[in-house]
């Protein structure tokens, strides 16, 4: 195509709306933007779906549960008064909670104000608030937050020796739906331990975020939390970042979380339309459709250029991978579906990985997300009449026409700024592009089967583990071979996890398990100190 | 397989090397472990490629340069006594330089000390920093480390307002192997802006990293910087790590940088070893072939399961994707080569795409890095005989069984601990690894010319800006819409990047260009204000 048939292509396909102030150019998706009719039944199935899914029908079957997020943006939508008056309540709580805590009214034991904030949570409870505090969080926040999202023990004490001497002044929101996730649990255990280390009180300066009834949501009571803040069954992890998930870190922060909550709005009605054309997320799923052949068969590469939506590709790595990625459609039948999502930050990774989207293999589209709004303030000139934006929105119009020019496809969504209105709108755009994907392949996108076997499967190592160390035990100071071990615990074909157990416990001297070296690494001797 | 099959199948594939504790295990990838002798002839000549390249030879053809980064860990490898002193005198002056910082001999002219790090780079000049900043440091740095790596208005903003008043306390790192990179020389220049109007002055706070003689080392030298360290055309940005790009930072940091050396230096040696069954990085290497049939048909997903590790598969996807994703072979004929590398950290990553690995998509193999060592001291028991790091460690293995009950291969990697030695083994091996696969394909894995067409672009966005900015002064008080001022730009062709341009100017007050809605958005008029 010459420049002024591409300029004319662009012209056609592209979707404006200037109430939202939101662009998206698929000019350079190849030709299926030219012939939408042919998806436009799909399409219209998917809205119906979608329309179905709002009015509160069972969307998520295989758990029997409605899906009900886009209530969060628009209670009065919900399919019950009841719904709708929970909506309403939690938001004021949260607004009205934010409020205390900024006027002092709320304060901890030991300190004159809340000064920091802790969100301790994992997958859904965890990536929404951080896309949330690194796009719009700063050295001005009214708290400043951390986050304790795994259970590894040394990333645990790296962020509590952090906050050091500021845990007498910090908030702490544990966050976990199902209130028994055991990287939750664990982060709250351990935070509670550094808590008393200093002579605090954890309660006193807690929040939960879960289920009414949980196990979490037990131990806040007893723990004298300072406050509970409700979820619901019909909100996902990955879908929560406009409830009280969301909400309440990001208030706290300082964040205008009403400005969130309309932008999501704003793009939730704009994304209810029927007319394809004008539904910014039926062009999205359109288009992702298209790229990937209706089998996820190109990954999905995400360039925001611009440093506060460095995460937005991790976030959209699990609202996209943990709902299309599924082994079987609605119908029961083996399908392997996926969305494979990846990328961190333009220009940055202009310098990283770039070289092989322009000259390796031809396995994805890019997904550009150009920013207008530069910077707060008056810019410096770099070169004359030439300001640092003005290269970064160089090297993203460059590289746009360098992978053009390689065949290799992208896709430009252009937003106003990085704002809590626009980070709103991002949110609901991708939430509502992913069920209409969903449909068009037909699959559920609301649950998360896979990931139980691993749970699963972990359990058994922590069970494993605890009968070895009873072995040991038994074996005295003789000790035994991982052989001896495994049948010593009852489990002779589990040698092999017996042995990853025995080695890790060895290399760590506290646990009091000493390794004699065999002739090979297999026959090492493993007893427990003092035996 | 039965769990007994499998076990006999771990002992029987382990890499086990106990001088360096760091174990690889092939049992999960599939068969091509128990055949390898297969690839035994382009292993061999691969090594032998390899040999050739460590003893000086113009492995990188295209650029018609020596590839040295290996020297780095043994200066007395070096070709040229010249190359081997330059590196000593290189390491001896970063270790001095850091000692004369801590000691407060060298400071700055308005405080009593260095307490802050501003490394300024981008992509090979910034990963490896903030893989090893990261990854090793923590809130008992000697000095703290910040990060300008992109060139992004407000994103600089932000780190230089979080910085505030401890610029006067700051050291800036500036590095660019070129001396000219546009992103690295607007952060400088941003970032001197910013010391300017705190009263403060750039140079004397400062550090450059470059090649003699370039621009950046001019400016350097002009300036009045504090100190300048060089570069050679023999080290490639994605190698530079063990080069001054990585020691020095580190070093300032107060992380062992001898320490990461050692190690660089002890995984050197072993991954030498022309027997492949010994040899860590031919086996990743032989792995990475099998599973991608030797055109990196499957995705290579990183998870290592520990916080300090979170961008370590960032900086792979610079080592490997830019290494690797070339348009032509070594022999000039069009490949498309590629090894696609993306991954966060487990457990987290458990609650966000490890649904679709285990269920959806087959598109890739899994990586996990294991860590032995738990945490420093003594940990909770957040269960009875129960610790967080059994709780890591047991989902690390529960997922690994999950997956490859489901078909999906994965390797894991079993490191001791994330120490600067540890750290040091893994960048070494992954650099040896990316040679070897390398070779195995014929490509050459040290040039990038996929970068410049984005680059030439980006210039050409910019030059037209300021024709358009031209034009626009032209047009006076009537204004013009953007198909009047391509023309009136010399450039009615470039109509599309003209829009672009405007629509971006007008959403930046300051620039002064005022837009007028027109009957669609591309018949919008545009004046300069004030005209």
């Amino acid at each position: 195509m010459t420049p002024r048939e591409l300029w004319e292509s662009y012209k056609a396909l592209l979707f404006d709306d200037p109430d939202l102030g939101v662009r998206l150019d698929l000019s350079r998706m190849g030709p299926f933007a030219r012939s939408l009719e042919k998806s436009e039944p799909a399409l219209q199935a998917a809205y119906a779906e979608m329309d179905d899914l709002e009015a509160g029908g069972i969307a998520n079957a295989d758990e029997n549960r409605m899906v009900g997020h886009y209530w969060l943006r628009a209670p009065e939508r919900a399919p019950d008064p009841a719904i709708t008056k929970t909506i309403r309540d939690t938001q004021d709580e949260v607004f009205d909670f934010a409020a205390r805590v900024h006027g002092g009214r709320v304060k901890p034991p030991q300190a004159d104000r809340f000064r920091r904030l802790l969100v301790i949570g994992i997958g859904g409870s965890a990536l929404g608030p951080q896309l949330v505090a690194d796009a719009l969080g700063g050295p001005g926040d009214r708290l400043s937050a951390h986050f304790l999202d795994n259970t590894d023990p040394d990333g645990i004490d790296r962020v509590l020796e952090g906050l050091g001497d500021g845990l007498a002044e910090t908030l702490a929101i544990v966050i976990s739906k199902s209130g028994g996730t055991a990287e939750t649990r664990n982060g709250m255990l351990e935070a509670a331990a550094a808590w008393r280390s200093r002579g605090l009180d954890f309660g006193p300066q807690a929040v939960a975020i879960t289920r009414d009834g949980s196990a979490l949501d037990r131990h806040a009571r007893q723990e004298g939390f300072l406050d509970r803040s409700p979820l619901w069954d019909w909100v996902g992890g990955r879908t929560s970042e406009t409830s009280a998930v969301g909400l309440l870190p990001a208030a706290l922060q300082g964040i205008d979380v009403r400005a969130l909550l309309d932008g999501a709005a704003a793009m939730d009605e704009a994304t209810r339309r029927h007319e394809t054309r004008r539904n910014p997320a039926a062009l999205l799923a359109s288009a992702w459709h298209a790229a990937g052949e209706g089998r996820g068969s190109k990954a999905m590469v995400v360039l925001p250029y611009r440093d506060r939506l460095l995460l937005f590709s991790r976030y959209l790595q699990q609202l996209v991978m943990e709902s299309v990625g599924k082994e079987k459609d609605r119908a029961g039948r083996v399908v392997h579906q996926g969305l494979t999502v990846y990328g961190n930050k333009g220009s940055t990774d202009q310098h990283a990985f770039v070289q092989q989207l322009r000259d390796g293999t031809a396995d994805f589209f890019l997904t550009f997300v150009r920013v207008l709004r530069d910077r707060q303030g008056a810019g410096l000139e770099v070169a004359p009449g030439t300001t640092s934006g003005d290269f970064l929105d160089g090297f993203l119009l460059g590289t746009r026409r360098a992978l053009f020019e390689s065949g290799r496809p992208s896709l430009t969504l252009t937003i106003p700024d990085v704002s809590p209105r626009s980070l709103g709108m991002l949110i609901a755009l991708y939430e509502r592009a992913v069920g209409l994907y969903a449909s068009l392949i037909n699959i559920n996108a609301y649950h998360q089967p896979g990931v139980e076997a691993g749970k699963k499967a972990a359990a058994g190592v922590l069970d494993l583990q605890t009968r070895v160390l009873a072995a040991l035990r038994e074996k005295g100071a003789d000790g035994a071979t991982c052989e001896g071990l495994a049948e010593a615990s009852g489990a002779p074909d589990e040698v092999e996890t017996v042995f990853h157990i025995l080695e890790r416990l060895a290399a760590n001297p506290e646990r009091g398990v000493s390794r004699w070296p065999g002739s090979t690494p297999f026959d090492a001797v493993y007893r427990l100190a003092g035996r």
